[in-house]
C-alpha cells in the first residue's frame, strides 16, 4: 500500500531533504511540491541533485488537492506554517518541522517569537515530536510539532538524567556547536562562504537562543519543578551537524548507566562505551545521534556530548519517523542509510 | 537468497564505501572484513560512523576462509592487490577497485607503475569494469578491475563521442578538479588539513599522471587508432567528487545528441540538457554521474564537463554495480541513494 | 610626507582588502571611507576584524570633502563606480576596481556589461591598471582602471608568451579556479556556504564571461591581429585566490625562458624553476603571483599555471601599486606582506 | 642596528610563522635556520609560501654557528626542545616555543609530560612567556618560555578577573574549539583533510589536555590558593584560530570592567563592548586578542569569550613579542599587521 505525501516548503533544505529521505521508503509516494517563492519551477532547478527523481513541479500550496494526501509535511519557516497550517483540511495528518506548535503554552510562544499564535486550535491538539520520548501520543496524533534541531540534540542527552535525578538540575551548561545547514537557505551576509569558512564564534549568547523556550518546557515537566539551563550556541563552518558539549555535576558512571539503560532498544541513539565522545563526521547525513559520557578530573563532575546531523534527527529524519507512526509503518523506514564518511 | 562478501582493505576509504553501500543492499551479507595494518580491531573503532552495523572484526586477510564467500571486494592498495588476488581461490568472484588489472598489455602496466606485473595469469582473464561500457562481459566474468576515478570521468564524457568520431581525436584537452579522498587514507603532509583547505593546486602536470594508461588504452581502442589526450588533475579543498572539464573541437549540439543518444537508458549517467552544466555537490555521495555540454564562443569548439563521485561511481559504487551484474542480480540494487546536499 | 586617501564602497571585501593594506602603508592616511548602504555604521561594525584601527566612520559619498583627498580608491559594483566617478573633482586622482573603465571601445563595454557606458570623458583618459605592462602611463594618469582579477591572472601568464611570439595565438586555452571572494559580499543564494562548500562547478562556460573583453583587448593589440582565447572560470570551496590552467602550443623551455626574462626584475612576479608549478595557497593574503612552466607528453604543447590572490594582486594590492605610482612612491610600500599559510 | 636570528624548528608551523612575522620586522635579520629531519633543504621547497625571501638554507641545528647570534627562537617539539636548550651557548638569548620550560615545579613538568625534565638548570632561570603579564621579568631574561596556545587564551580572558576576585573561583568552565594548526605539521590519521573537515569534536576531555599544567600554575599562583578549572577542548575545521567560551559565576558589568581596565593600555588585547562576542575570523593571521562579555539569562551567571590566533598570539607572535622586549625594542615591532578577512 502506498501512501501519498506531500510537502510544503519544498524549496529549502529541510524540504529537500525529506524528499531525499522519501526516495528511500518502503511505501510512501509524493504527491505533491508547494513552495511558494518558487512555484511552477521544476524540482531539477530549484536542487539538481534531485534531478533523477520522477517527482511532480513546485506548486503553489493554495493549488494542492490535499484530498488524495495521506500525509502532510510541512517544513514552511516559522509563523508562516502557523498560517498555512490553519487553512489545510481539519482532518489532514500533518508533520510540522517549524517552531510553530512546539511551545503548550501561547504566552510561552509570543514571548520567545515575538508574535501571537495565529492558530491556537491546532496548537492544542499538537504532539511535540521528539519520537523517543513522545512515541504512543505521536503514533495517534493529527498534527505533531517536529523538535528544534538543538532542543532534540540537549534533549536526547539530557532527559533520562533528569528524569532519573542524576545531575545537579541547577547546574546544565550546555555549549553547542552547529553547522550552517541549520539557519536554512536565507539569504544572509554573515552565512556566505566568505564571512562563515575559516571561523567560528557564539551567538544568541547568554540566553537568548529560541529552543530555550522548549528546553524550559521540557525540562521543567520531567523534574516536576522549573529548570533552566545555561546554553550557548556557535556557528562552525560545516555543512550539517550539530555536537552538544555539556557539562553536568554528577557521577559519571551513574550519568553512563542511566543513558545506556534509557535507549539500549532504541533503533537510533547509540550510547558509546564510556569514556568515548562522539564526533558529528560520525553520523553526517543519517539518523542517528552519538552520545558520549567522560568524567572530569573534578570529583563529581562530568561531560556529556551528543551529536546529531540537523538536517536529518534534528529535522527531516525526525518527521520522516513521526510520519512513519502516525501512518502505523515500520519507524525505521527510509530512515537507515549509513552516515556518509568522509 | 543472501549472497555472502568480503571485503579486503575494509580500513581504507573504499572499503568504508562499499561496507556502506553494501548496507543498504538487498540480498548481500559482508561475512569477512580484512585488513591487515588494522587486523583485530572492531570495525567500530576504525571507522565510528559504521558503529550501529552488525558487522564481524577485522582480521588478516590469510585468516579468511573463502569457502563460503560468493563474492570477494579487493580494495588494496595496487601492487599489493595484485599479490594477494594471486593467492586467492582460483574459482572466486572477484572485483578489484585497484590498478593493477586495468591495463591490458603488462608492459604498459610496467611503464605507468614501474614494477613487473606479479600476477599475469589473473591479469589476462580480468574484465575492464566500466560498467557502461563492458556489460555483458561483466556479467560473465571471474575477475573484474574497476576503472580509475579519474579515468571512469573522462571515459564518461568522451566515448560516445571517439566512438561516433564527432570530435577531433587530436585535440583533446581535459582539465580535471578532484577531491581529496582519491588519494586515500594515506599518512603524507600534504594531505593534512592545514596543507590542503583553502588552496587549490595541479599535480602529476604534464601527462604523467598514471590514469592516462587506461586514456590510451581504451580511447585508442575504440578509434581503432592512437589517440592522446592532455590531462592535468587537480586537487580541490573538498572531500568528494571529481569535475572533468574537457575541451575538444566538435559541433556542441551534435556532441550533446550523441551522449544523450548514448546514454539514455543508462540508470546512473545523466546528460544535462545542452546548455547547462554539472556540479560535483550535486552528485555527492551517490552513484550517478552528471554530463554537461556548453558551446564556446569559437566556432567549432565545445567544452564537455562531467561530474561524478569518486568514492562511489568512481570506485565503490561502480565496483557494487558490477557485483551486481556478476551475482546477476538486479545491476542498481544498493546503489538508489539519492545525494547529500547540502 | 603624508598622503591622505578616500576609499569609496569602503563595505565591501575590496574595500576592506585596501585598508588592510594601507594600515601597513608608510605615508598614506585614510581620511574618508564612503559606503552608500552602511553610511552612518562604524567600521568596526561592518568589519570587526579592522575595529582596532583608528578610522573615520562610513558616509555617504556625497558628504565626502574632496578638497582634502590626495587620491581615491574607487571600490564600487561597475555601473555604479562610472556614475560616481563623473561627478568627482575633474582633478582629483582615482583608482577605479571596477570594471567600469578597463574596455577602450565604448562598443566592446555595452556589448560585454550590457549598458551605455555613462561617463565617456573619463573613459577616454582611463590608463589599463596592469601595472607591470602600464608602469610609465599610470605613473602620469589621473585615472587609473584596475584589471580585472581573472583577467589579471591569465594576462600575466601570457603577455609576454603573446608579445615575443612564441605560442600558437589560435589554441590558447584558460581555465580559471576560482575563490569566493571574488563574487563579492552580495547576498546571492549560490554563495552561501552551505550551497559552495564541499563543491566546485564551472560557471560562465563557453566565453561568455566580461574578463573576455579585457582578454581580447589586450591580447590583440599586443599580437596586432585578432586574438581570442577559450575561458572557462570554476568556482572553487575557498576564500581567496586565482588559479589558471593555461594550455598552450609552443616550446616548453622556450615559454620558461621568455616568461622568465620577461619578470626577472619584477617584485612581485615570481616565476618557478621549469617544471614546478603553483598553489593558491602559497600565495594568499600577498602580492605575490607565481607563475610555472610545465611540459606535456605531447610534443610541442605546454602548460603554463598562474596563480595569485583576486582580492590583493587581482583587485586592492594591485590598485595600491599603481596609487604608489601615481603619487610618486615606492612600487612595493604597504605591499610586502609574506602569505599567509597555513 | 640589526639582530641576528636564528630559527630552530624552522620547518613546522610555527617556525614558518616566525619567519612570516620576522620578514615584516624593522630590525631582525635570519641569519640561520635549523632543522634537522629537513636539513640541507631550500626554505623554499619546504615552504614555497617563503620563497620571495633571501634566507639561508635549513641547516642541521648542530652546524649553526651560534657567535654571531643575538636571540634563537626554539619552535621544536616539546622535550626535543630541552635536550637542544640544554646545549646552547649559556649567554644566548632563547625564546622557547615548546611546553618545555612553561611549568615550573618539575614534578608538574613530570604528571603532564609524562618524562623527567632533562634541562633543570634552564628550567630554573626560565620566564613564563604571557608577555602583557610577565613584562618586566621578560625584559630581563636569557630564557622565555611560551605560552601554550590554549592556555594563553584562556589566561587572557581569565587572570584580571581571577585576581581582582570577581568570579567564583569553583565554578569555572572553559569550553574551547581549536584550529588545526595547533596539531603542528605532523603526520597523523585524525589530522587529514578527509578525516576533519565537515565534522568536530571534542578531544583529551575531562581534564587531561597538558595545558590544564599551566593553568593549574597560574590561576593558584594569582588566587593565593589551589584553583582547578574544567576544560574541554573541541578540533573545528579550520587552519587558525581558539575560541574559549567561559562560563563564570559573577556580575558581567564587574567582570566586563574590570577586564576593561585591565587591558586598556595595552596594543593587543581588546575587549568588546559589553554584550558583543568575538569571532575568530576578526583575528585571523594578526597578534590581537579580542575578549567579549555577556550576561546569561541567569542571574549571577556570564560567559567570557576570548578569540586570538594560535600561530600568532598563541605562539609565534608571542614569541616575537616578548623577543622584542629581550632585545629592548618596541613591543609591537613586526606585529601590527591587520587580520585577515575573508
Amino acid at each position: 500500500m502506498t501512501h501519498n505525501i506531500a510537502i510544503l516548503g519544498a524549496s529549502g533544505y529541510t524540504g529537500a531533504e525529506l524528499i531525499r529521505l522519501i526516495a528511500g521508503h518502503s511505501s510512501m509516494q509524493i504527491k505533491a511540491l508547494g513552495a511558494n517563492s518558487k512555484a511552477g519551477q521544476r524540482l531539477a532547478d530549484v536542487f539538481p541533485h534531485l534531478r533523477h527523481l520522477d517527482l511532480p513541479d513546485l506548486v503553489l500550496i493554495e493549488d494542492i488537492d490535499f484530498a488524495d494526501i495521506d500525509l502532510c509535511f510541512c517544513a514552511l519557516p516559522h509563523k508562516t506554517s502557523q498560517e498555512v497550517i490553519a487553512k489545510l483540511p481539519k482532518a489532514l495528518k500533518i508533520v510540522d518541522l517549524s517552531a510553530d506548535f512546539r511551545l503548550r503554552d501561547p504566552e510561552e510562544y509570543a514571548k520567545w517569537y515575538g508574535n501571537k499564535h495565529a492558530a491556537l486550535e491546532q496548537q492544542e491538539e499538537a504532539v511535540y515530536g521528539l519520537t523517543e520520548f513522545y512515541r504512543e501520543e505521536i503514533a495517534k496524533a493529527r498534527l505533531v510539532a517536529g523538535t528544534g534541531c538543538n532542543a532534540a540534540t540537549g534533549q536526547f542527552a539530557l532527559r533520562p538524567l533528569i528524569e532519573k535525578g542524576v545531575i545537579d538540575l541547577d547546574e546544565i551548561i550546555m555549549d553547542l556547536k552547529c553547522a550552517v545547514s541549520g539557519a536554512g537557505r536565507s539569504l544572509k551576509e554573515n552565512l556566505l562562504h566568505a564571512e562563515l569558512s575559516e571561523g567560528y564564534h557564539a551567538y544568541s549568547i547568554g540566553g537568548t537562543h529560541r529552543h530555550l523556550g522548549e528546553f524550559d518546557q521540557e525540562f521543567s515537566a520531567i523534574a516536576g519543578r522549573p529548570v533552566k539551563v545555561q546554553f550557548t550556541p556557535h556557528l562552525v563552518p560545516a555543512n550539517r551537524g550539530i555536537l552538544a558539549t555539556i557539562y553536568v555535576k554528577g557521577d559519571a558512571q551513574v550519568i553512563h548507566e542511566t543513558l545506556k539503560n534509557a535507549y539500549e532498544s532504541e533503533p537510533f541513539i547509540v550510547v558509546l562505551p564510556q569514556g568515548e565522545a562522539p564526533s558529528t563526521r560520525h553520523i553526517r547525513g543519517s539518523n542517528f545521534c552519538h552520545i558520549g559520557v567522560v568524567a572530569d578530573r573534578i570529583e563529581g563532575r562530568a561531560i556529556v556530548i551528543a551529536a546529531l546531523d540537523n538536517l536529518t534527527k534534528g529535522s527531516s529524519g525526525q518527521a520522516l519517523q513521526n510520519a512513519n507512526l502516525m501512518l502505523g509503518l515500520d519507524e525505521t523506514d527510509g530512515l537507515m542509510a549509513v552516515p556518509l564518511f568522509p
